[in-house]
């Protein structure tokens, strides 16, 4: 009789959810595997479009919400929430038990749960390690790589990192990045209803014309400039005044400066052109970018999925600064010039052909079966040196 | 005219302090350098031998004394003890504002320090990087590393490993360990006074003949085990029947295991040849392992100040598994059979010549110059790809 | 010389602030008296108007501002908040040493600060004491007084109840409650531009000309239904069509369900006669309820300040059930008939003459008075039997 | 079909539970109730005798053990603790999801229990509420009464004074203390082998001659003298030089303090007469203060149990100033003359009759069958006018 392995994934954004819904899918379904799921940070939050909702939706019932976020918008309250996030996992994981905790990516939640995990002698699994972004949070996923025990990784270059870093090169994946796998399979349809299932607010936007998508997100280390940074994207877009699906930002230091102005402007303004959402489905979200003429911001979407999808993307700052990307990005600084002049020259150049840099859509599976399989021994890792 | 730099050292422990007292002093007499010290951990606690009291007298006053160690003896209380540490770091770092945070090595707290600091876009510093121990605290040590912006190590081949990891070369400096400018600077003359200056249980112990020293602290990932593994150390102890000094373990997992096995063959027993302190100033405790006759568990002492000093040393077990050595250490499994030979062959072998693998002595002033020079800029960080 | 005394004073809400602030300024000036000043809760968050700003514009600047809402919108969440309260008010209070903790009236930051204080054998003064209110608040008040050891209570019936609970009778002061006496001291002419001076949203108020106001909290025992009675009271208003000022309620387990039924009607009806605003400075709170027609609701505010200016009332529901009410307050069923029904009668009838049930509006002199005075002693307290 | 009600107790420290064994013991073999046990604070920790092991061998299993105690010993990590408390407590509740939570007596886990538990809406019953005791916990305990919708109270004194502060009539219960239960099913013998199933330490102690039993805790608002308080009552011990049975206090701040002093004479004095145990089982406590020739300190027992048992008494110091006592206690001053004089009063008086004032022995069934039955209604409370 075999016992199943205990897999507990943490989900801890909307984002989260889409890089890792296509693991769940394929630890629900696989026979060595009882998945265990928790929710938490912002993807229990309704101001951050309860994801927790579409989690149930598609089927994956969460053993625990934990609430950890502390209002307020400040380094201080995300060091508390982090504190707070160590205690409510810890108390998670000893009910649960896991034999793995699966973290995704590279936010304050993730390290939280890499840290209680390893405390607990459990092992962790970890994707996304490697990858290099220019934010503060690229430290927190180095971090959460030395504290991981299997490590699943989006590229080739990510790869050489972990590696570099000591890891075990038996324990180090090259699986793709599993957000690719949902968009693989995805009927790109974008029918006029898939909007009315949203709530938003502002003009209404026709999907069968032309239309600009907008995600920008605070830069933790920039988190006081927030707000000046919005205003120059407010600005190239006015300028541009295309129909434009504006997202509300991830959660973090400086998201309210950026939810103040972009309410002002509305308020002040009222653009005809301007339609705000607070998120979409993991699906919807694909063909919406799939679909638009220009996805534009500092979300990693534009170079992941974006470079899967050929979408021309306008990526605006530091925030992705080191980030690999495809021929389908350009650059521009935070200035609403040079905003406006990159999302004119993708305008022009229009789709670009698919690359499978960060994925090939089939990474679910693949992470599922090392889940399931990997010899786990000892929680104590050792460094390898590389000569 | 010039603005000093605040510098913040947090002490956790005694051992923290035995490590980083050189810098203290360093940095307290340098120009350019406003100290700042936060006492935490088991460094407040009287159980741990109030090591507060010790720094005072030695004119280091806390600038704050933060509680968190949640009493119990699991890993579920280290996690949150740790999500607490990172709450109250962060008040008394936003109290403090400091321009650097320095950590200690590689225990829950000093993560802590580290992620509470990194959070708050204050540069961390970092001792002892790159040091790998064989336990679960050296995965700690990395992850402290990769949030780090300044890194003093110890080795050369530390150096090596924190370069691997991809940090800056320009911020890794090989220092040496300030643990061993405290006895390189030291009279290491044992008056018959010196243990009666300690509360301690048991025989009384005669310093001018030959003794033994013992200090044996739980293996983290194997803490239920804690005890077990104390019974053979007494066992070797028992046989050896040699006057012994010997030390309570440091607070962690397990550690109530060793106690209670300690104080259940002391009143069992009764032996007249054993005494036990709670600790030792860093000189005092300096100066007895200079003069034993060997130093026997797993205190990294052994292998470090051990070397520095030509103390015969039996490492016991796998706390210290791939830690550098010199020829002073032999290994020991955690059999009284096995550490029984060692012993016997230290003690036929005697003293060793002084070996500067861990420092030269002179670390304190080189950290404290850094500090007060090291440009800082901005809290990101950058990988450093290694080809 | 005399040493002046430390007054700590905990402000928690904007509700707070308002209720406090006279006894602020008579402290400020009070030549034995030393403020200090801690802004928390909901007091600090900009989604509820960022009390702290007007704190600091009337020249009380906050000692120190401390973040303890957990985000969530449910009892458990409104638990850790409480822990984290006391845990967070219990530094500030090491910190800054006040000789008394003041702390106001009944909410879940205001037992948190009362057991911290305590715990801390500080002295804790409480203003309204004794007034009992119909909602599971009553029950935290209560237990605030029996932890209280200077009662500042506002009512004759008010001070007979803290009486009988077996409080000391030399240390329950009958001062009136110190919200009055801004009012009492305000020019009460409505500018034209005094709604400029806020954001708000919806349509314009002419201010000259009959208006509603409309302020209803969550009742705590009963908030998963706090959508369904909000859409009640909405209905009533869109009934009376009257030009209309609508308050976002206080933070608390169902807020988020009135929020969102408020959101769903402005955006599908887009009423005209229909402003929602975030909040006022407590003058300004003044001066709009002195003016309008009618104020509608559950907030106190409507049987308190309303009795001293004699502003007709319509009070819904439980939340107030049994408190203390002059004859300016008409009750209604949570149902949108009772609520229009009342309105009108109260339209019909139009103002009240000024009662003084609640307080004369010298309350704030007569409490900094006592507290530059009242001998302190032993924290220890002592039960009055009662024959 | 009938749903079994859920009722959970809180078991915070061993005095705890002896209070509500019995209480436990009715609720498991009662048909309408299904029990749940939480054990928290000391009753969770070694250092505390563990009390946990003791209910295990008793048949009761905790549902859920949580940590609390930040280890310390000072007013603010007794602040913390609570905060903790709050917040682990509240998790537990969500979990297991009770009807009712029973709460004992008067520390600050019981307020904690309390404040969770009432915050989120369930019904908390409390033992022991209207006694008076002349220490901090007094107006802790008054507080929670105020926050409790079920009281079982002991005495008829006890019964006016929860009356008196405004609780219905309809909810208070006098049930007598179920400590009685236990207390009167017991057989009393004193075997030989009683003191040898406990981990002592000091010189034997033979049971068949009359022996001195010595209890102590800290006062709470005196916490900074409870070791010269302490060394009073030793050195009236070491004058009476009588064999003495001693228990360690319980945690609270100035416990380390005791420990201290007590531990310094053992190693000094090496007393011939002097035995020192951690805890005893319920059962045996009792057996031994039966058997005691005087009962010393300022535990509560010798007052409560000490009057039904008839154990002449000596009770020290202001701890149980207020309380309630029988003929049987004679109380002294904190100063070894006093203590000295009046335990040779009491051993020339000998024992006393038994006096049914704080119970009859049937507390726990009374207790259970109000548990099972009381109707539960609204959580909101109402305040009672007494007139």
């Amino acid at each position: 009789m075999t016992v199943r392995r205990k897999v507990c994934v943490v989900v801890a954004s909307r984002a989260n959810y889409g890089r890792i819904k296509s693991v769940l899918a394929s630890c629900r379904s696989h026979p060595n595997i009882e998945l265990q799921i928790i929710a938490t940070a912002s993807a229990v939050l309704s101001r951050f479009g309860h994801v927790v909702e579409v989690m149930r939706r598609d089927g994956f019932s969460p053993d625990a919400n934990i609430h950890v976020v502390l209002e307020g918008n400040s380094p201080l309250t995300m060091v508390k929430s982090t504190g707070f996030a160590i205690q409510e996992l810890g108390t998670a994981f000893e009910l649960l038990r896991p034999d793995i905790v699966l973290t995704v990516a590279d936010r304050y939640e993730t390290l939280a749960t890499a840290v209680a995990a390893s405390y607990m002698n459990i092992h962790v699994a970890h994707t996304q390690g490697g990858e290099v972004t220019g934010s503060i949070d690229e430290s927190v996923r180095h971090a959460i790589t030395k504290l991981s025990h299997l490590h699943f990784v989006t590229t080739a270059l990510s790869k050489a990192r972990v590696l570099q870093m000591g890891e075990d090169p038996s324990r180090v994946y090259l699986t793709g990045c599993p957000a690719m796998d949902a968009v693989d399979q995805l009927d790109m349809a974008l029918t006029p209803e898939l909007l009315e299932k949203y709530d938003g607010t502002g003009a209404p936007i026709d999907l069968s014309r032309p239309y600009l998508m907008v995600l920008q997100h605070p830069v933790t280390t920039e988190h006081q400039s927030a707000g000046e940074q919005i205003v120059e994207t407010i600005e190239a877009a006015r300028r541009l005044a295309m129909p434009t699906l504006w997202l509300w930002p991830n959660i973090d230091a400086g998201t309210d400066h950026i939810s103040y102005q972009l309410r002002q402007f509305c308020e002040v303004e009222k653009p005809s052109w301007l339609r705000i959402h607070r998120n979409f489905s993991v699906e919807d979200y694909a063909r919406l970018i799939n679909g638009c003429a220009c996805l534009i911001g500092n979300s990693s979407s534009a170079l992941r999925e974006g470079a899967f999808l050929g979408t021309p993307a306008v990526n605006i700052g530091s925030r992705q600064r080191n980030r690999e990307r495809g021929a389908n990005v350009i650059d521009a600084d935070s200035r609403a010039d040079d905003i406006e002049t990159a999302v004119r020259a993708q305008l022009r150049h229009g789709r670009y052909p698919r690359d499978a840099l960060f994925g090939d859509g089939k990474a679910g599976r693949r992470i599922a079966d090392i889940l399931s399989t990997a010899e786990l021994g000892s929680a104590q890792k050792q460094f390898f040196d590389v000569r």
